[in-house]
């Protein structure tokens, strides 16, 4: 069906519960990036939930290739794709009355693709995004494990509408139960300490295939990276943090609870960083964004 | 609409993000009931999560008796409906690209009917529901106020799941971050000691309106209601249980953790408010699930 | 068997796990005070457990007043008795080999009895206890629920050898996870404030049965009882405070941090409980132990 | 004394509070192994509590040795022995009446061996444990650190319980206040992942000698050995899993939470361990295992 | 000395420490306001910190009229004085090179007075006062006792920093550890609901004498009060909201989080309790610190 | 002004709320050691708190500089200096009526010098420190992030009020809301195990500038040093413990809780620290002290 015509029932649990398990993947140059990466991290997400699919990760795979090879045919020249992948619990029980049928057991498995809105994200890759850190914590582990990627996120809603209070275009910046730094609702955060890459312990933090992808490129650059529980005040004294997810892969962090970071610029490690990635996917990751903003 | 066809598209916060506030209503003989109260909570959730929806709490009473007048209508006989109100926080930004316009910043506002499917309570009510503490936790209130009726709840579904793998058929009574009881996934829990009804107080569970519906009752009737802190012994050694939930009023609960509550059949406490809440809405609740569940 | 032979194998689950869940009755002139409540109070602690001992209540207090009835004739006059009931888990699995059988999966149930030693507190029935909230905190109930009454008290003893470091003779108060006052280890905690008995809330508190005989005293005294959380601040300036256990009934607490409580001397309030205790069991219990102290 | 006739007064502290220290040594081909670290765990435990036993390690070590001499020479051809060390607190005070004499301040030490009971193995260590996550939690440090080795372990007894709803045959794997994974009631919880081996870290997880054998062998194996915070999800998709515990060494694991581990079957690093192990030790521990389950 | 030159030496404990108790009074036509028992929670809060300062009730309350007697014949007309009484821990040892003496082990004992600023809270009164909850949290009662009136507040400063990011009159309403509502760094926070006042329970608060000023108003207007958790969605939906606080007795609260509470304005049970304050007093509480914005 | 009457106004908000930042360096002989560092992290301090205090690190560098020199100059041969930098946050709007002028928004800065007074630490140079876990604990990050160095310390005082009940010399080693080792009033712990120094986490303890030296002697003495939890059990078995402080550098500690450290006398690698460390600054810091005390 056309991608604006996707659509689940309101009887679906993923609507109903906001019982999802998700994947967001997205190409450079209409290809695919670390497709196998989000497709394991899927499977690990359904084994917690006990959700089975009956589909292999290999069908899956055919199944986003395929779609994205059509739905880039019709994109314009320049752009890429964001693909989603996810899988509801299926029927909730209690609205069965409304299909005339028995609930099905079975999972809903959706793949879907959308056009990058890279007007999103351009004047951020510019100024560098500004963080809240909100009233609203981050889910703990013993209620929802945090590796697993699932769409019960109402705490980032509210966390987001917090930080927005402060400043229309802020994100959140969530704390764990212990006041210390975990992520963003879209995002992995990352900040820069005596030149080494700090990022907070994945206990309470979703870890993210961005982050592992600014591990690989450290590794590459000498860049050092370190795990390390992040209090409030190391953050707001990076050199530089960034933020670090699939559809913009990096963007700069500027100012954190009204303090500026790195003197309220995009950082040299930031910047080091996009430039190698944009290497090694043949593709201007920051002029992308920029152009897309300039278009949309 | 047809309700069948009632759908969500996939861009929208309330499957993205899960980010959606909600409320059931049912009807007994085809007549809301505590509608007012229900849509006050509606509001006082909105309020919360800061959505605007344009609409009185007048209209949307409108809506749903117009709904229920012709929905009902097409009902089996003896058949009752539940409604359901939803509101998302609309278009997700990510997607815009997906519809070919700008995102919406209105909420999505959604009411639908479906008949009630009393097959899915009819042997419970007869036999009692059997709970498990699963080791998966209730949400804390500083991630998102009990209050509020969401439907980001990926944790009842994993409590659910841990619950079933004792029993098929159990049900999840969801602990709080010290251990002590609170709810299950759909409904109130509530128990008989020393001749009282106690209720665990209202700071990690939503104040249900059939609960209300409980203490109007008792306070008739003359059984005393108290709110404490309910530890596992407690409830394991309970006179008797039962959960209180809109769809099926109230559900006896005969077992928890293996051991059986009050001999392991529904207590006289439960039987009696039962009753006075079938005279209430002259209509036998009990038994309009029983022959549910024969013809279901 | 005589009592100072009555022994457990090593391999019993109650030596080996703590596995041990147990009540104490004492006499008052060789009759059992308040059995049946204690009685009830282990099979609601059995139940907990899942441990099934095949007896009745109606047989253990059979057994419990044959052994008072026996052991209360060898006492000397003006003595009493304390009746100790333990059940454990039974023999441990892994021990088996010593026995030459297979592991019998019946709890073992002991029933014992043993003078009170009066001597032990005459001298603070006079001057007073003293405590101190050392840093080892009380179990949470979502690792034990409180009102359990078992025998895994490590925890206690590390308080205690705590609180003997500011004084030999002291005994630890303990406070919760969250730093409020819960109870000693034998015993619950009561203080006076504005005329009214205070308790900690029973969420991390055995409700002690001597405690809720205050409870029943102050009633008919006119007393008032409330629960309320009590943090240290409010027990270091309490009127008076006590300590409610069933072998001494009511000790006086008279400093508490090292500050001291009521003036430094046992107060009003519990001298009136004490009497009036003494007359509804028709012996003055302070005289008891005051005696068994200088004979003891 | 015949070891079946090894026996605790009731009125000991070990009984009456589970004050008790211990340790549980085994034997290879009846010579003890590691006897020197587990007295020297044993003396670190003593200091913590403050027991002084007035026993050096070397006499401890002699008395080992003595009765490992003794009762190995009663032993079935290819047996070997577990040996127990315990210290409780001594006499509880409160029982002074029972012995007609003063109670002794001194601790009370026990030593005693047990033929291993393989049996109770066997067919685990073929089709592998199948642990659960109960709802019962671990204790905290702040109440009992969980580098001593006690014998409080109630919250052990219940856990166990809440994973036999489940399955008769399964153990309990306790989750720490933070739900994240901790150990089961007898051994460490070792996991691979990518090819190394992952252990929770030792906050509030007893740091057992069998784990530290597994560590000493993977150095030796060149197997990677990390320790790291244990979320359910990542225990969940192990490649492998397995139990360290000094009577039986490595047990696999197989199944958690219902969800198969590495396929169901031990794992090629557990199985490449226990040969290690037994190389080490001239003993093919699993044979061993399998043939006392056989004949016992 | 005069006020304004009234000062602290740098190496005293107070400021070095923060360790300084407090209480401040204000008087109502230059008569002091309940201050006995400002006195005695001083005395309550010095027994807790072990503090003494050779004075008793009596002596203190002799110089606190002397002081406001004088000091009150300075005053303009209409005004009204505040009086502070502090007491600190004394000499910090480590600086006692500074003084050429031994350190005093003495508390040092401040009393003085200031003319109260009615111009600070002149606007909040009409308009009502905005408040944001910070992600700052309130200290646990198991580092400070919360019912000690003391001087360290670095917190409070913290969490009115963060609230005045999102509008720089906006005051902080701290939540504790659980996410629940406890005061601001003035007053307490007081809301009606369902026509009672609602306060949070006094665990993580401190029990404020305008707060018990108003439980006696409210007695007397026959208003129920009553002690509630209350989580944010509580008091974001408030009938009307209002601080109480010694200088200025009551101010309204109109927006919480951004949300107007009741409509906006002032609500008339915070009229109602104002004037009849006023009456108590015999002075117009609210026009004095209206009269004195027009004249500061 | 001479250093005696350095002093701060009642209504200065150091005094009211203890909203002060601060750093303390010392001199060896005469001059200032690791001052660069302290500036470094006073900076970070503000810019947490958002004070800013118009002046740079040079000129701050500069004033610390010229008052050593001219203070130094006073000192008694053989003596040192501390210095004080403290920044409070200005005027406590509150008593602005004081003044007689508008509150000035601008923190007040204070910087003053102190004859190091090694007589308060001489006896523990040579016996060590003796050190008791209190039941009040360390603040939460969420309330006070711990790498601020501040002055609101309320809790340190009641901590060490604590421990003084149980000797009048000994310090609390405070345990944070787990229960785990921390840090003390003045100083950060460190232990030895296995040969190695280790330290507790610096997640909820301030990362002291001795301790970094201590970090950089152990790299050039070949000592390990790690971070790790530290539990109660080990640190009372530690092989040597030592506090890190800036006025005296190192200080043995041979007693925790009652029991002896590396059998209560100063360790080995303790003495080889504090003479490498004397090496550094040509001074014999352990000589210092002890002449100091036998002088002072």
């Amino acid at each position: 069906v056309p991608a604006s015509q996707a659509q689940l029932p309101v009887y679906d649990a993923g609507v109903v519960q906001g019982a999802t398990v998700t994947e967001m993947v997205r190409t450079f140059r209409l290809r695919p990036y670390r497709l196998a990466e989000h497709l394991e991290r899927l499977f690990r997400s359904l084994r917690y939930t006990r959700l089975e699919i009956g589909l292999s990760s290999g069908q899956l795979e055919q199944i986003a290739n395929d779609l994205i090879a059509h739905n880039g045919s019709l994109l314009d020249a320049g752009g890429d794709l964001g693909l989603n992948l996810f899988v509801t619990a299926g029927d909730a029980p209690l609205y069965q009355g409304m299909t005339g049928r028995r609930p099905r057991p079975e999972p809903t498995v959706c793949v879907h693709t959308f056009p990058l809105p890279f007007g999103l994200w351009a004047r951020r890759m510019e100024t560098g995004a500004h963080l809240i850190t909100p009233s609203i914590r981050q889910l703990p582990a013993q209620c929802c494990d945090p590796q697993m990627k699932c769409r019960s996120r109402m705490h980032y809603y509210l966390a987001d509408r917090e930080a927005q209070q402060v400043e229309p275009e802020a994100f959140a910046l969530l704390l764990d139960l212990n006041g210390n730094v975990t992520e963003t609702s879209g995002a992995n955060f990352l900040m820069v300490e005596c030149g080494a890459i700090l990022s907070p312990p994945m206990v309470d933090t979703l870890a993210g295939i961005s982050r592992a992808t600014v591990i690989d490129l450290a590794a590459k650059m000498g860049i050092p990276f370190r795990e390390r529980t992040i209090g409030v005040l190391s953050a707001m004294n990076a050199e530089e943090a960034f933020l670090a997810g699939t559809p913009y892969c990096l963007m700069p962090v500027t100012r954190l609870n009204g303090v500026a970071i790195g003197g309220g610029r995009p950082g040299p490690i930031y910047r080091r960083l996009l430039e190698t990635w944009s290497t090694e996917v043949e593709l201007d990751i920051r002029q992308q964004i920029l152009q897309g903003g300039r278009s949309g």
